[in-house]
């Protein structure tokens, strides 16, 4: 009974759908580890001999799919790729032991529906993609502790945990294509993180297999379990970097019978903020997300979806958008109802509506879910997913938009207001250097001045780790180090990735 | 303003008080590592000079309070005692260094008011005690991030909270002693964590000082951080064996306006277990405990406890006693109605009665939180402090009742039902070899069997280190070893605590 409903096909991920410019964007490649092999035909029968040969892809139009991310901007230099498709633990662990071995260099692959490059080769690494092992294994209806493989898509478990009354602790805009496996390898956040957590803590247990192939089984159901380090935590946003995630258990709360929606406007940040502390006090445990976005955000989805219309008669400069949910839809909503009295009877939100139903409430919440693809929509867009202090989050905005006005970029903020994390993007019809080299590093330093982190969610992948230390304290980024040595002294697990390499050899630095 | 708030003296330990007899089992004690130094006057005049010498304590009668645990039953071997008390993070950099330079093993203390033995020495051990660095650092009442060092204790940095509206995400027993750098260290459960979910998924950042005085800056303020592997969750669970904890930031959850706590009877545990999942669906967001005792448990309360009377008119075999507590009363107690109608109604709980003010949900409470100090009160405890599935839950009490029948011990069965923590533990007048014997290991072999932990949230200590293989992997104590031995490859942090050690030499087992 269990296993069936979760061999679904893979989803597309909704924002791939309006893609229409490929990005222009030579991204700076680190040098290939000269001490790692190329994979061989003799390699290559001895994966055939063990997956089958329809589980072993090395035709350019097989291998497509999975050597270039969804948002085409990390492509697989050269033509030399091989993607290999294992259905089972055993697989893997011999798959990295043949590979340590030899020293063939391996990336993990989920959904591969990443924002940083994490999830694709960079030179030819071979891809082990996760897809075909996509059984549930266990699930507790009393404790609502679910096990299962890590190639399950999030939807497809979210579903299935539906049928129990229960529900995924995360959701993603990419739920549809992105698997638990790599949820867990990036450490995924999302719009439930601010009422359930992160995955740091609702995922129980994780088998995962180690460079050298040793299958680390730590696979407990149990949500207290104090007994030694809790290792588990090593592959919970390490990008693949330490180890293969196999399988993992999570908690999953009950489901929630009742949502609402309501779109608020504010005429300054400092509003913006004060709603956001009322919602904390007035709706309480009923509050499950607390989105934002300026009004620069609302105007890319207007001029870009169709569908759309303004949301409130009068525009407002900025808009935060709040989500309850609960047991009970009486309560929710007089408690909503508390609420919206007391913000807007203090002018601190000066215009608001509320979803009717749930159609309303999916409207209301695509304005800020579809500023992402409308951005994708006009034309390149430079991405910065980071967390801020309170008092820095829109400042940064600000002085970004100040700074791009001469070169005629368009400046949007918004994000998961309720966990301080901004997406600041940044907008040009064309890729323009210009524009890039202001950015970067002053995105990053300005962000790294106070203290906020220069990945909120999305991960290093190959994107960032020369920023590593802008966010990273040095005793930090020496301790990962020696814990990347420690575990993977060969360097063949996702090289290139999270941690800085010499530019000399590819290696991580030490 | 911050500071002085904090700067309280060291509560008493509230289940310390009844604690008549001193406990005559002799510990198992490993043999002390050969390669570590003992303190020399010479050492004591550095540490003199490095911290004032009454920071410096090894007069018996100073050091008696940190070299025993307080249910007394761990004491240090010997008379060659120091205590430290560092002030700031440097004075412990510093002192590590040294001791790590000069072989000397260290003992980090908080509160010290483990169960497992973790926080006294096993020899001559320097005790360093966190007590004196009691500061809150920062607090961000719009995000409710508090930043603070580790000796603050867990009750005045809840009392702190309140005056902001928060509070802290962990409440337990001890607070009024305890520290939140122990709480961390220990990775410290207690009955908020079916609401708030572990330290693993509150706490934001850790500053620590490793084996050889590095100070490890991992102390993030924010919500979410995704740059790279979140080392500061190696530290939460670790009872000091791979650092020290000087620092700490943690999210606090808005404080609830309103309770209810109700009593519920059932005639059997699988009612218990029904009685749960209809609190997670009927009471959802509100509920913020579900705690189990069996008759056993009520009637060594009743028995020791001259305050007490059966809260309701007929015995039941067993009982569940739930909390909600949420941001409007009225809600509440709407909903805790429904459940209670539904439940009554199908027959699943049998009686029950409900708090009508606070004094009385405290007593209800009371009743719950004092079935360990009762058990004390009577005579000798074996504490088994264990997780286990669901349907394995009440069966290993009814299994060890029946084992221990002819041996004259009771037995009693309580704990945090609603995370699956069980809290087996068996009375005796005196310490009797004979049940010692019958329970060890066959609590824990039994709890293996079943994928269960050994230890839910007291952790490992001096008690359970040879009993760890029980509950983790060999594939996961084999990496728990390799970490410790690259992160103190001398030994000095926390020896002979939670990894198993060579019986030879006290040095951990490779």
């Amino acid at each position: 009974m269990l296993p069936t409903l979760l061999r679904t096909a893979r989803y597309p991920v909704r924002a791939a759908r309006s893609l229409t410019r490929s990005t222009a964007r030579a991204l700076s490649v680190p040098v290939r580890n000269p001490l790692h092999a190329s994979w061989t035909d003799e390699d290559k029968t001895f994966f055939q001999q063990l997956l089958k040969p329809e589980n072993v892809l090395t035709a350019a139009d097989d291998t497509e799919a999975y050597t270039v991310d969804w948002l085409k901007k990390y492509r697989a230099k050269g033509s030399h790729q091989m993607v290999l498709k294992p259905k089972n633990t055993s697989h893997v662990a011999a798959i990295l032991k043949y590979c340590n071995d030899r020293n063939l260099p391996v990336v993990p692959q989920g959904g591969n529906t990443g924002l940083v490059g994490g999830s694709v080769p960079v030179f030819d690494e071979i891809v082990l993609s996760m897809s075909s092992m996509n059984n549930v294994i266990a699930f507790d209806d009393v404790s609502g502790i679910l096990t299962c493989e890590a190639g399950c898509i999030l939807e497809n478990l979210d579903n299935y945990a539906a049928t129990f009354g229960y529900m995924m602790p995360l959701d993603l805009g990419a739920k549809g294509t992105c698997q638990i496996g790599g949820n867990v390898a990036t450490n995924a956040g999302g719009l439930r993180l601010l009422r359930y957590g992160s995955l740091h803590g609702t995922v129980l247990g994780i088998e995962a297999v180690l460079a050298d192939g040793t299958v680390y089984d730590g696979l407990s159901t149990m949500r207290k379990d104090n007994t030694g380090y809790d290792l588990k935590q090593l592959f919970i946003g390490s990008e693949g970097t330490l180890g293969v995630v196999t399988k993992v258990s999570i908690l999953m709360p009950p489901r929630s019978l009742c949502k609402n929606v309501t779109l608020l406007a504010c005429t300054d940040f400092e509003a913006c903020q004060k709603a956001f502390v009322e919602a904390k006090k007035k709706l309480g445990e009923v509050l499950s997300a607390v989105e934002f976005m300026d009004r620069q955000s609302l105007d890319m989805v207007l001029s870009q979806q169709d569908w759309t219309k303004d949301p409130l008669e009068t525009p407002s400069p900025f808009y935060v958008l709040i989500e309850t949910s609960g047991s009970n839809s009486d309560h929710d909503m007089e408690k909503l109802e508390a609420y919206l009295e007391d913000v807007m009877g203090s002018g601190v939100v000066v215009d608001g509506t509320v979803a009717q139903d749930e159609a309303q409430a999916q409207k209301l919440f695509m304005l800020r879910e579809d500023i992402s693809m409308s951005l994708s929509s006009r034309g390149y867009v430079y991405k910065y997913d980071i967390s801020l202090p309170m008092d820095q989050y829109y400042q940064i905005v600000e002085e970004v938009r100040e700074k791009m006005a001469p070169l005629g970029a368009e400046v949007v903020g918004f994000g998961h207001m309720g966990d301080c994390n901004l997406h600041l993007n940044i907008s040009t019809l064309d890729y323009d250097e210009k524009v890039f080299s202001a950015l970067e590093p002053y995105v990053f330093e300005w962000t790294s001045k106070y203290r906020g982190s220069i990945s909120s969610e999305h991960g290093i992948g190959t994107h960032k780790p020369s920023y590593l230390h802008l966010s990273k304290s040095n005793s930090s980024i020496n301790l990962m180090k020696r814990m990347k040595s420690m575990m993977d002294p060969k360097g063949i697990l996702n090289p290139y990735k999270v941690l800085p390499v010499s530019e000399k050899n590819g290696a991580v630095l030490l």
